[in-house]
């Protein structure tokens, strides 16, 4: 049996232009919602509130961005205590929605600004980090006020759950050495994973419950059954499958 | 400490109306993903894909119809082989791009008929029956085509799980004798309990977990903790509560 696809960028923006299209008929909310429950859900198999309540949920200003800012929302209703770094709110409706309904959670959202003190700040105060800072359209170099971020989030011991791509990494070439790119613990992919991660040796998560099996097999994304009614499935490691 | 509030129809929309307001900033497309997986894994928690794999997934017109079709996509996803009524489809977009996503999942629909008989045969070849026929904002009298099919769904024999009121039920003052009130083992209230159900003595789940503290205590709701990072939690029955 073929193991899972990994993806290049171009196939994923494919992905989710035909989920959103007239054929796939899903809206971006509804997309997104499960996405970001999968990834608060994918950080506490992990995390445990007990004994790493603080989040830090790092939001770029894309549709990752909206992923992270769903996921603070649900982390916040299972019990934990997320903070939202956020230097570059998105622009559209539906980001603006998503921080209105993080702010009535009363989760607090540092300041936004090219200082990065208030993140150096929030990182002491935090038990863990999670990464939705670049998705599967980005691309180098990481530009202000991210490129002094990313090297303290880097650096600030704090275990990293990454949404899709480690920010800094490329999505299909990998860690391609640009300063500051994360090295996390935990990784969630959304429908498929992408390219850039097949070398990825941490816990590997797959989230996005939601490819009709037409599409799955249309790009032949070979995905493994999810368990029971969860939305995320954990992926064998890479060390696992280069032991078979 | 206060138990859960069972709430009044107005209450009920009051509170949809606050969610999805300017100050909720909620979109119906996002309450409407997390109450349908509510009800899909309420329904998978007490009936098993093994043993109930043909779900019949009664749709009414309504927004407690879209939740059953997102229901209906979910089971498909967990692995049942769900079949939808819908005699009547809703006409508002987000319902008819519900319907497309459960098409592309290759969930049968019976033929929109008055004539019940369709319905009769898919009965005979289900195991379970999701009512997501009528919600909250049902009167009496059942119209048709729901006035022939109700009776045949009370008296199909088939385990029921109703969303968030029996079909046939009075939201407040509950089952008030109208021919063919469903009559289910199981229960999924959804944001909060209505009147009408509190003397339901089947198994009752909460699902909704998406109100704000904010909002849940201005209205003093009083809503039990969810268990982890479950969309649902089951509330006590009403004869454990008697006993204590």
């Amino acid at each position: 049996m073929a193991g899972i696809r990994y993806i290049s960028a171009r196939l994923a923006q494919q992905i989710d232009d035909e989920l959103m299209g007239v054929a796939g008929a899903f809206s971006l909310d509804q997309l997104m919602e499960l996405a970001g429950l999968a990834c608060a859900q994918a950080l506490a198999k992990v995390y445990t509130k007990e004994k790493h309540p603080r989040v830090l949920v790092c939001c770029g200003p894309g549709n990752q961005g909206g992923d992270g800012l769903v996921a603070a929302r649900h982390l916040g209703m299972f019990g934990y205590k997320p903070t939202i770094y956020m230097p570059k709110p998105g622009s559209k409706e539906h980001y603006r929605r998503l921080q209105i309904q993080c702010n009535n959670m009363n989760i607090p959202t540092l300041p936004p600004s090219n200082d990065v003190a208030s993140l150096a700040s929030a990182i002491k105060s935090s038990d863990v980090i999670l990464d939705a800072l670049f998705g599967f359209s980005f691309r180098p170099p990481v530009r202000a006020p991210f490129d002094a971020a990313l090297p303290l989030l880097a650096r600030s011991g704090l275990p990293i759950v990454s949404v899709d791509i480690p920010s800094g990494w490329d999505v299909e070439a990998g860690d391609i050495g640009v300063e500051g790119a994360l090295n996390p613990q935990v990784l969630v992919s959304l429908t498929a994973p992408k390219q850039g991660v097949k070398t990825f040796s941490g816990r590997h998560f797959l989230g996005g419950r939601f490819v009709p099996k037409l599409l799955e097999e249309k790009h032949a994304l070979n995905l493994p059954l999810y368990p029971g009614t969860e939305q995320i499935v954990e992926l064998p490691s890479q060390e696992s499958e280069q032991k078979l």
